[in-house]
């Protein structure tokens, strides 16, 4: 590339942050209706335009056939009839939610008598980069859009014929409502320094970055953003068997927290089984995996429950397998469970399993992830499973944003005091 | 300086920052007795301790003196007795605070039996650099704690030594409650490296920044840190004087916001006075502020209200005088009000003066500032008026923390989930 270019796509990032803010002025003002009238008019727009985009899509799984994506990259690539009917169901459900914004929060008194209000308002400028699944654009956008937050979008750049194909619905949606047109904006180019331009921020412009895809897209946001990151680089889950553990639930916990779905974040990674009951328990839970098919990396004391087992490497401790492969390990007890998360883990989620409530508070409460369980499969960390309605990723972040990140944790706020006069002494 | 103090320097601070880690890992489980324990060791130990902390204030206050140090610098510098008194007042007051540590924020039940806590956590390290105020070693000290967060200080070099011997009443108490040495710990050196360590976050030993002082300070910080930062740049606070004012509440309001304490963030700095009240109730209320020795800067329309006013420069609709002096504008209804206020105000706090209800509305509404008051005066704008007993600054960023930040947003959160055996179908 060269320097006229350059400067070119630093020029089409600026004015996106400029309209954006400008947008977001506005959207910060609408009413919950005239969102609503949005995401709806902008669900309808997709099944109308179903043959537009599935145009769109075709040219984007050529050009990436001839460049030799893997399956799967190809499968998170495709839409059809029954995905863009999803994608349009999805913003007609985030109509559906509560509108965050102007929600009263907290309310008191003074003795003076001023009321003071802490309401709810949106954020600002969301910028979402992901990687090639198109259906992030219309879920990010629609999210951002009901928190009142203007977005700007930028996709892999495989799926941008078929990302532009949505986004033209979400501007007819938008435009339907009376809403600006650049509330929801997708970055138009392949460039790559676009990406760097909104990790730099857009001179203010933008105020926080949601990266959605692999480890590789998450770390380097993480590492070079500018700007707030609301993300996960990955999610190293632990299931912590206790020695007061009921087996049935426990194996039933670890099947489903490792096998329901291997390739999302609240898979389980690793299993912990306490010295009390490895003996029989932990046989139990191990043989159980192995026959369903999973690989299991044991320390030495797993290894000699099986001989299927393999031995684990350090590497195993922090490896996010996304994958039929769990990492075990016997732990002298409840202390070292918590050590051994403390030291491995990604403060993702975490989850024991046990009938001593005593020894489940102490865990909850010394575990510092986003999600702690109690015998409950980890694969429930989900914004939806929530009751968030939808989220726009899980966080592992201590700053605003923590766990599901859902409308409301797409909201500031600001505080509203009611006087009568009052002047201070 | 050489390159071997930089690096000392350096390692320096990467050892507070892993010690201050440490630190917070067992503070965040400390219990609220033990907090308040310390917390009123710390002050227990001051009060005891005031006649090295009145010698070591002496010799800063001597060498800054030989430095040239204005008298407003010195008052600012100086400790007496009483002074000394009001810091360990200020650490009772933090130990009678409720413990934001475990509250539970919200707690519901999903229809599969889950049981979902949303509860406060601490927020980890927390790096306080401030100016030559000795007192803001204890108060940013003391509020860290509360919270279960590890605090790094950094004064102004000039005053080393008094904050050193505030710092060591603190350790003292820390010790007395057997919490860690490291909970806070204070920069032991001048050397201005040690900043730019903190703004670079400690190698993700610093998960945010409070600056406390002047603009310069803050800005800097705000420009280079790479941790999140809660601050605010200025306050260009605005009153606004609705067409349908109390003419009494105005000249008291306006009085009060501008005059009570002219050197605080929440003092007002712009006068806006609505067209259809300027010739009577505009007339009074410049007449009073100019009575009562404010200089009074305004554009042509206050200009030919009296004699006494200048004529405002553009400047002076973005200048935090902290001073007896106020601009001053005739406007043209509530939506002009509210244009002047987003165009050149610092979303800090404005004040709309009315009694027009839906005016008022309309204005707590539509301007997005961290605190927007009707009928009271802005020098509200304050922690401990709006009943958070202590704040650790003002922010008017929109991430996680805004307007006064006490105890509670000094911290984060996460999930407990509660269950009997989920699994996720």
């Amino acid at each position: 590339m060269n320097m006229q270019q350059t400067k070119t796509v630093q020029q089409l990032m600026a004015t996106m942050g400029e309209r954006a803010r400008a947008a977001a002025h506005s959207l910060g003002l609408a009413s919950t209706e005239q969102k609503n009238k949005a995401l709806l008019a902008m669900a309808t727009a997709l099944y109308d335009n179903s043959s537009t985009i599935l145009a769109g899509n075709e040219l984007d799984l050529e050009a990436a056939g001839e460049a030799g994506a893997t399956p799967a990259f190809i499968d998170r690539l495709k839409l059809d009839t029954a995905r863009i009917n999803a994608i349009g169901q999805g913003l007609e459900m985030i109509a559906g939610l509560p509108d965050p914004v102007g929600q009263v929060m907290d309310a008191w008194e003074r003795p003076n008598g001023l009321k003071i209000e802490r309401v709810r308002t949106p954020l600002g400028v969301i910028g979402v980069i992901f990687e090639s699944r198109p259906n992030v654009t219309a879920d990010a956008g629609g999210l951002c859009l009901k928190a009142g937050n203007a977005a700007i979008l930028r996709t892999g750049s495989d799926a941008l014929r078929s990302a532009t194909a949505i986004h033209d619905c979400l501007a007819e949606g938008l435009t339907a409502a009376g809403l600006p047109e650049h509330a929801i904006q997708l970055v138009p180019v392949k460039d790559r320094d676009a990406v760097g331009e909104m990790l730099r921020g857009l001179h203010g412009n933008l105020d926080v970055i949601v990266p959605r895809g692999g480890k590789s897209l998450v770390g380097r946001v993480q590492d070079e953003a500018r700007v707030p990151v609301f993300a996960h680089l990955e999610g190293l889950v632990h299931v912590y068997i206790h020695a007061a553990a009921d087996l049935q639930k426990a194996l039933a916990i670890v099947r489903n927290s490792k096998l329901r779905r291997t390739g999302i974040c609240g898979a389980a990674e690793s299993l912990l089984v306490d010295k009390k009951i490895a003996a029989e328990a932990g046989r139990q839970l191990v043989a159980m995996l192995l026959d369903a098919g999973c690989e299991v990396r044991g320390d030495a004391a797993i290894c000699a429950m099986d001989p299927r087992v393999e031995q684990a490497t350090t590497e195993d401790w922090t490896t996010e397998y996304l994958d039929a492969i769990i990492s075990a390990k016997v732990v002298d007890g409840l202390a070292d469970a918590i050590a051994h998360i403390e030291q491995f883990g990604s403060h993702h989620t975490d989850c024991i399993v046990t009938e001593d409530e005593a020894a489940a508070a102490t865990f909850l409460r010394e575990v510092d992830s986003a999600i702690v369980l109690h015998n409950a499969s980890t694969q429930f960390a989900d914004g939806g499973e929530f009751g968030f309605g939808a989220e726009i990723g899980i966080a592992t972040g201590r700053m605003h944003a923590r766990g599901p990140v859902g409308v409301e944790q797409l909201t500031s706020f600001k505080y509203r005091v009611h006087g009568n006069g009052q002047v201070r002494p």
